[in-house]
């Protein structure tokens, strides 16, 4: 029997990501949907669909709701009804997350794609495949809480991509610094950006998203300690801006090692690292956490964002940087709503349930 | 009476865009066309439209060639008669550029947009307001080679854009060393550049530019010595992209400072720099050679390239650099095709009238 | 003295660029400014610009708001005080004209850009230089309300492009039919079409877009009659689509004439038209209504738009149409953010003054 | 065993797309490669990697070429080996397909996406599922030319999507004139399109396509005669743009019908139309000939064009046109490099092979 998950936000572009990562899926089955008060009560293809013009607003590209989906009705997310959900997925606006999340956690599993609570002490900030370790924080988090589910987050897509590679690098060579500069996918942005705003132009600040990148990659890359996260002690500069891409965040990061490396070193780290997770084969992993291009043309967002489904990093243009001690210097695509967010979100619980996670 | 100019790679689009800056001169009056052997002997207008088609290949957007410049004969280049020519700009590729500069400046002041000559040690690399010192070295290029005209160049149009600012601080704080990620626009591809590589697309390299910006730097940056130009020994580290950006290149830039520097230090040094420059009045000189905004979603390459007629450089975003020593960052945006190539071109051949390097 | 004019939509797009069309403006003076209540009691500056973050709203590229501007005081749509004040621009959404419009018009002259009152019988409908004869409407206007002032509309900014070309045609050779099929400019959506959706894309469909073209059409094609207008009974298809531009409408027109006509017939009558009203020397006028191509590649929106200041139609490709009766076909590219709004609401205000429209 | 085919254009857009379409292909097998020669002798991984730089051209996006694939050798198209080849792909530009399919076609059956041959009175013009009794043709090709092989032709890829909706309507309400006014993608343009071109921008004029539209429909739609097919004789104009979308053409139709039908009758023409073929079940066919949407804003190029395979004809919109006799009108998007070309290629060919005109 399948794995019952509730998808919250389903009428929003994180929710329809989720909706769309688990079409097909082997373990999980959608068994309940919710959204804001308006959709409550609605079908979802009527919750999508203007009633006078027949405009549906399903935004996950590529994809079409199934049927099943379509029929589903759309329960107001303040009520949502946990019975026999093994799973929610929380999909949502910062402010809607921050009331609703420990609503379900108190009872259900949760793993969030939202913000707020992803630098409380005793909640994970994972990527998977990189630091499940710090899942370890759930037992804490029940017990402080006393919750029977738990809050497990995922970060900023931004942080995603780097915090992956950085990770392949800390433990063979030290990490003392990172320079970032992001050219960031449209998408990342939902359906708030004017196209007035961003059509052939470059927009030189993302409002938080600096920061974002800052404080979550350190959590990400830190240690786990005594029911918290120690975090890694890196001097980190960000600059973050939006570019005229549909999806997929291109970053030209820098890194100051603490021992040197040469190119050759950094490719076989990256060739070599997450083996042991991709070797699960969960149903939306990438065959490769990392991606090496020898071509200096590649990564290219457009050409690189969707392979092996959008969960491998690509990186590329690995060469030593001249100005940060011991520096390497590349760029990478990460795909922003695949790895970065709602795919991420399933693939992470796709280990929460082969870990044990899920179901007591 | 005007001063009689030739341009060279007139049917090209840096010739072109010398040749719209040139429109209604007030002080400057094209007197000749010179482009390869295959338009030799047709009228500009005609060498630059399709006979078959119509179709003319007129590249400076936002204008067309005046009529009494369409009427103009297009010499050979190899063979272009120089008699009552004040000063060549030549706007050719590099090879061509190579073969055809010395053979002008033998004769007459040569202003160049192009690559082979910069560095060489007698040749100045002169952006306008900013090391006209430099031109110095025409006596001792003039002397050493036997020439009674003189080359003299322009940067790489990205190399311009951050070293304007790089200048504007170095006298008041020093630079230990500078990190830079750009977002190039297309037209400083010329039309090389296919539209299937670009479109909803990031390009991560560009062929042989982030050494290009790192040397030629250090070179606008240094100190005139005895004949040469002593480089300003920098440590920089750049990462040059393509983004679908028509004109105006966006650079992301780290600063480490010699001295402490606050970003109103920095915003007042940026605000100060060049006015006694400006103050000359130059037909083709911006108003201010820096334009700062304080407005964080500024500067950005389609609202801010064409400001001040794309001459000046907006900067914004100026704050400080978590990693680099005394470290300070900020964004900029400058006209790659205007204060960086053809415009840039005839401001600095205002400045060489100005200042009496034309006619002997 | 210059005439006071009053701008109505402040804040937004449309009314922005009335204000950079009316910057330092020979004739008009901007006196008082007016959005919604949200606004009100705010100085210009402080109304568009976010006091956290600094980001300042102003959406007319390519210009900046006049300090003047900036200090003035931004009134309550609803209660603007109309004393001293000559003209009103209405530049606001449909909603908020159905109901301001009359308010101002009870006691002041009114250009409208907005859609409700443009098929009223008694309200002019007018391009500047196409159809003023349709101004002679006012007085019926003013004594059937018992208003002091009056309602003059401008089109919608599709139906703008091929009208002017229309007209020019069918004094001549009489019109039958005209199907269009149009790739209309991101700005012509404002601020509400999301970057996601128009990004290398193409929309199908402009809601109400393709009605307003037929409608409007006929209306100011038509010949003024007893207090209304006859319109010109022409069957007229049109399918309106959106296209990743900034701004500028292309326009893809096939016309079925009452009398053959060759293309170069057609071209002298597009190159003979308005001289009339372009003698005039309006400040915002255009020299050319209509500019013709011979160019197979012209006219482009990126490259065509901003000529003229935006106010000129180019028209190009014309050549004979296979399936329409007499049919001949073309392409024109019209500003529609220029003539097609804020501008030419600034054009047509300059008409009613030169024509004695305004003050009494 | 699988049929074994050569690709000649190896090293170009369209056969790298004929190559991508082949990948795994259950029942082709790639024995040999083709391209100019400059190529010849090299391994295909050297024929589209610069030695310098290490960049590699890959034109079919999302995929890449496989390794054994990689490791062929590059022949000199003119001198292709044909033993053992039981089909050659030709997908070359017009000048070398004028020049070698008949060379090929005298020994092996040729399928050629080029134009040179298609409008010959014996060469089929073939759209799967649309026209294949003109392959019948094929009989009379090579009683008359004395070939063991033939030439099989693809048509133009915008005169591809609008045909299969018109072929659609034609047996059932006849046809009189069709207007059409095209958006097209970059992907048509190939490599040759500049980007400075295209972006934020709309081309009006594509040299030669409107004839080939207006030619190649009347033959497709033609009824198979004597030894030569009977083109329909239909009024049809053609206006054809480019967008600046990657890939996808969107074109806004308009059809004269000789019997009236309302939008409800066109659509199950539509839904109903190809199902005989594509039960077939042949490894590149689409599901359905042609999709049909409701929601007005679709079809879309970027939602829509990879929808099964990019193998289906997207159509939307359907709706009276006001102008053409028992008018309708509606618009599609058709992917031009996968039915409209190297993919439409593959699946013509799994037709032969599955009518037995392969192999003798």
């Amino acid at each position: 029997m399948k794995i019952k998950v509730a998808v919250v936000g389903a009428t929003g572009i994180a929710g329809q990501q989720v909706l769309a990562s688990l079409d097909n899926h082997p373990t999980f089955e959608v068994a309940a949907l919710a959204a804001s008060e308006r959709s409550a009560g609605k079908s979802f293809a009527d919750a999508i669909t203007d009633p006078d013009s027949g405009i549906r607003r399903w935004y996950a590209a590529g994809s079409n709701p199934a049927p099943e989906i379509l029929a589903l009705p759309v329960q107001d997310a303040k009520g949502l009804d946990l019975r026999g959900i093994d799973l929610v997925f929380a999909a949502v606006e910062s402010e809607a997350a921050r009331e609703l999340e420990p609503i379900y956690a108190r009872h259900v599993p949760t793993v969030s794609t939202a913000r707020p609570y992803r630098m409380e002490p005793d909640v994970p900030l994972v990527i998977p495949g990189v630091n499940l370790e710090h899942l370890a924080l759930i037992n804490e988090q029940k017990r402080r809480r006393g919750w029977r589910g738990f809050i497990a987050t995922l970060p900023n897509c931004t942080a995603t991509g780097m915090a992956i590679t950085l990770k392949a690098l800390e433990p063979r060579f030290g990490i003392d610094c990172v320079m970032v500069t992001t050219m960031q996918g449209i998408s990342g942005a939902g359906r708030d950006l004017p196209a007035l705003d961003i059509v052939e132009n470059i927009i030189p600040y993302i409002p938080r998203e600096e920061e974002r990148v800052q404080i979550e990659t350190r959590k990400i890359l830190g240690h786990l300690g005594e029911g918290a996260i120690a975090e890694l002690p890196i001097r980190l500069s960000a600059t973050c801006t939006r570019a005229g891409v549909i999806a997929g965040h291109t970053e030209a990061v820098s890194v100051g090692l603490k021992k040197p490396a040469s190119p050759e070193d950094i490719i076989a780290a990256f060739q070599e690292y997450g083996t042991e997770f991709t070797r699960l084969g969960l149903p939306s992993s990438p065959r490769h956490l990392i991606t090496v291009h020898r071509d200096p043309m590649r990564p290219q967002p457009r050409l690189d964002r969707d392979v092996e489904g959008g969960m491998t990093t690509s990186v590329g243009r690995i060469r030593p940087d001249e100005v940060l001690p011991n520096g390497i210097k590349y760029l990478l695509v990460t795909h922003n709503t695949a790895m970065g967010a709602g795919k991420g979100a399933v693939l992470l619980a796709e280990y929460l349930a082969h870990a044990g996670y899920l179901r007591g």
